[in-house]
C-alpha cells in the first residue's frame, strides 16, 4: 500500500516529551503495515526536563526537535518544514510532551492554547480530509483542529481531562484501553493508550488498531 | 509462566545510550508472553552525549540511570541493586550505550573492559545456568562474561565487530537480521538487530525471536 504517514513527536520521554512505547509501537506497527513514515518536531525548547527516576525538576534545558530525533535514530525534520499535500494521514502520539509542548493543556486545561505550526498542520490535514489519529492525552487538541462537536476519546468519562474536553465543546466517549473511537465526520480516530494503560502491550492493542483504522481511512478517500 | 527477567539498560539514544527500539520491542515481547521484568542501569555518567539531530557531541553530562529512566516510565532500579537469583533471565538491548556505558568497545575494541556492575550481574546469570539475550552490539561483552570459545553473533561476519570478537576469543557465526544464534552451551541467545536492520519491524522479528528463545531456555532449566 506504501501509504505516507508524518508522525509528530514533543520530546523523548512519557513526563516531558513522547511517550516513548505509544510512539515506538505507532513507528512499528505503520512499518509492518508498509507505510512510509517521517517523524516531525516543532523546534522549540521543552517546557521544562523532568528527572525521570524522581518525577523531579532538572535545572536544565532541552529542545524538543533535538530529545525526538532519539526517537527517531536521527531521521526526524523541523514541524516547519511538513506540509499535509506530501502525506495520506498523520498521527500523534500522547505523553505528557503532548500536552507541555505541542499545546499547555497541562497547565492551562480548557483554556489551553495549540502551539501555531501544530495548529496549522493538523488543520490543514482535517481540511484535505485526511485522517489523524491522536491517542493517549493528545485528543485535548482536537476541538482546536476539529472545532466543537468533534467525537474523541480520553479513556474514562470521570477523569478530568474528559471533563475539559466536554468544556471545550468535544463529545467525550468513554474507551477501553484496547479499543479506539472512531469520529467518520471529521476522519479522527483516538484511543487512550497510557490514559488507562496498565502494561505496554495493554497500549500496544489499543494503539495497533488506530494504525489499522488510520490506514484503512486513508483506502476511502 | 510469568517467568521474571531482568533487562539492563544503558540510556536512552541509540548514539549514546540503549537502543530505543530494540528496548522497547523487547519489553513489549516479554510482556505479551506474559514475563515480569524488572529494568536497571548503572548508576554512572554516560560516556558522552549525543545530539541525535546532528550526531555531533553535545557540552553536556547525563546520567546512564537518569536517562535509562526514560525507557521505563521511571520503574527502574540501580544495576547495584540487582541479584540474579531473583530472576530467570536476563536480557541486553544494544545502541552505542551498550559498548559506551556498559563497557569500552566503542573505544578499546577487542582490549575492551566491562563495567565491573554488568560483568558481576551478567556473570551470576550464567554460572546459575540462567540464559542471557544479547543483541546488536552487546554480544561484544560475551568473552568477558563466558569465556573464549562461546558462540554469539554481530550479524556480517566482515563486519570490524566480528574480527575484533574473533580476536577476543569468540565464536562469531553470521545471521539474518530476522534471526537468531543459540549457544545452547552457554544459554547465550544473540541477533543482530541494528547491526542490520534497515527498518524496525527487521529488527523486531530478531529480537522477537531472541526474547522466545531466551524465555524457552528458563523452561529447560
Amino acid at each position: 500500500m506504501n501509504k505516507k504517514v508524518a508522525v509528530i513527536l514533543s520530546g523523548c520521554g512519557v513526563y516531558d516529551g513522547s511517550e516513548i512505547y505509544e510512539s515506538v509501537v505507532t513507528l512499528l506497527r505503520l512499518d509492518q503495515r508498509g507505510a512510509k513514515v517521517q517523524c516531525f518536531a516543532p523546534e522549540i525548547e521543552q517546557m521544562h526536563v523532568i528527572n525521570h527516576l524522581t518525577g523531579e525538576e532538572m535545572p536544565e534545558r532541552r529542545s524538543v526537535l533535538i530529545e525526538a530525533a532519539r526517537l527517531a535514530r536521527g531521521e526526524i525534520k523541523p514541524l516547519a518544514q511538513a506540509r499535509a499535500e506530501d502525506f495520506d494521514a498523520l498521527i500523534l502520539p500522547g505523553g505528557f510532551g503532548a500536552a507541555k509542548n505541542l499545546c499547555n493543556f497541562a497547565t492551562q486545561g480548557p483554556d489551553c492554547q495549540v502551539n501555531p505550526e501544530v495548529l496549522a498542520l493538523t488543520q490543514a490535514f482535517a481540511q484535505a480530509g485526511k485522517p489523524i489519529g491522536l491517542m493517549c492525552i493528545a485528543p485535548t487538541m482536537a476541538t482546536h483542529i476539529f472545532g466543537t462537536g468533534v467525537t474523541l476519546t480520553l479513556g474514562s468519562d470521570e477523569a478530568d481531562a474528559a471533563a475539559a474536553v466536554r468544556q471545550m465543546g468535544a463529545e467525550h466517549q468513554a474507551c477501553a484501553v484496547d479499543d479506539i473511537v472512531v469520529d467518520h465526520k471529521h476522519k479522527l480516530v483516538t484511543t487512550p493508550a497510557y490514559m488507562l494503560a496498565q502494561t505496554i502491550s495493554e497500549a500496544a492493542a489499543g494503539i495497533n488498531k488506530l494504525v489499522d483504522q488510520v490506514l484503512e481511512m486513508t483506502e476511502a478517500r
